[in-house]
């Protein structure tokens, strides 16, 4: 038996939080899965984010470090399982939504003893401060990943809410910082075919 | 606009890929989530050990590439998309398990264009051939992340299938290759405590 009291205890607070985090599976967004059959959850979100980061982290605009990009997309939509998921085009829900988030992570991630702690917020703070390359890419990637769903659903989420291209470019102004090449590549590929009279809306022109 | 036609072709052929792998949060597995609502899914699963990764690495036998580790388990169940899930006490499945992935895999895979596919398909065998400390420390997780549902949704799991001690300690018999530590915490926290005549059936000692 080689597990001391201390040990013990470290490993209480750590399994107390990946069965607390087990919530995330439960939380869902407004993007439906690429078969249109049901919603997309957080944690279905950030695997399928992790792996494309595997396979396209040499699109980003700067070199990154994958690991890094690849644990902050893993941890950053923790904070809704207290604060719920924020839908991007939803205005008053994003009035709010830092405050509500602030407070969840606190809550979240206070359960962990100090050295995990800092681990982890080190990684949702990275995330929301958005200026190192990992952090940029990562947003790219959680801003593009509903786009390829959306599609490949036959753009189910678009005839239901039918946005704004000025939204859609309003959401992703800076979705270029992490990878031009994605953003370009998206756009054209997957937006610009689907800005019709029943999906996205032209408001504005969209220069792809 | 920055994209050649190359890129655009390569492109064309990971995002093929990235939306095929969505099927993964359809491929349903045995165990329930922490609250018992539903079963989870591959995607959700390998999510959740990622991040375990994150926080338990130190606990490994030995010292291990928290980034290989991460990427294998983010990849090791891909194959289910093809061959589906096999229950780790289906005894008739698991004989025709390893040709069914193996055919999943040379499918899913050769999807991608050859160096993706060298990367992908490295990390599925590694994980397979269960050799590297990275690999063994996978399985750990691979193997003890279910026992910490089942734990968790009061053995909703064991209450149904009621499974022998012996074949949990079978399943498990190399679990403290990658972690001594691990095995031997969660024997003592959430199996032992489960060895009762409706859940876990004690056919043999079980000597945590």
């Amino acid at each position: 038996m080689s597990l001391t009291q201390e040990k013990v205890e470290k490993l209480d607070q750590l399994f107390k939080f990946f069965t607390i985090i087990d919530k995330e599976k439960e939380i869902f967004r407004q993007t439906y899965l690429a078969d249109g059959t049901r919603k997309e959850n957080d944690a279905e979100h950030a695997w399928h984010m992790a792996i494309m980061v595997i396979l396209l982290k040499d699109y980003a605009n700067e070199p990154i470090d994958e690991l890094r990009t690849i644990e902050m997309l893993l941890v950053h939509d923790l904070v809704e399982i207290y604060a719920g998921d924020t839908y991007a085009y939803d205005e008053e829900g994003k009035k709010t939504q830092r405050k509500r988030e602030l407070e969840s992570a606190d809550k979240l991630f206070g359960i962990l003893q100090e050295e995990e702690q800092k681990l982890i917020r080190g990684l949702w703070d990275e995330f929301e401060d958005y200026e190192t390359p990992e952090a940029k890419f990562a947003h790219t990637l959680d801003n593009l990943q509903p786009v390829l769903l959306n599609a490949a659903s036959g753009g189910k989420g678009w005839l239901e809410k039918k946005p704004k291209i000025s939204q859609i470019m309003e959401r992703n102004k800076k979705t270029a910082d992490g990878s031009i090449d994605l953003w370009e590549y998206v756009g054209k590929k997957y937006i610009r075919p689907n800005i019709t009279p029943d999906k996205i809306q032209e408001d504005i022109e969209f220069d792809f």
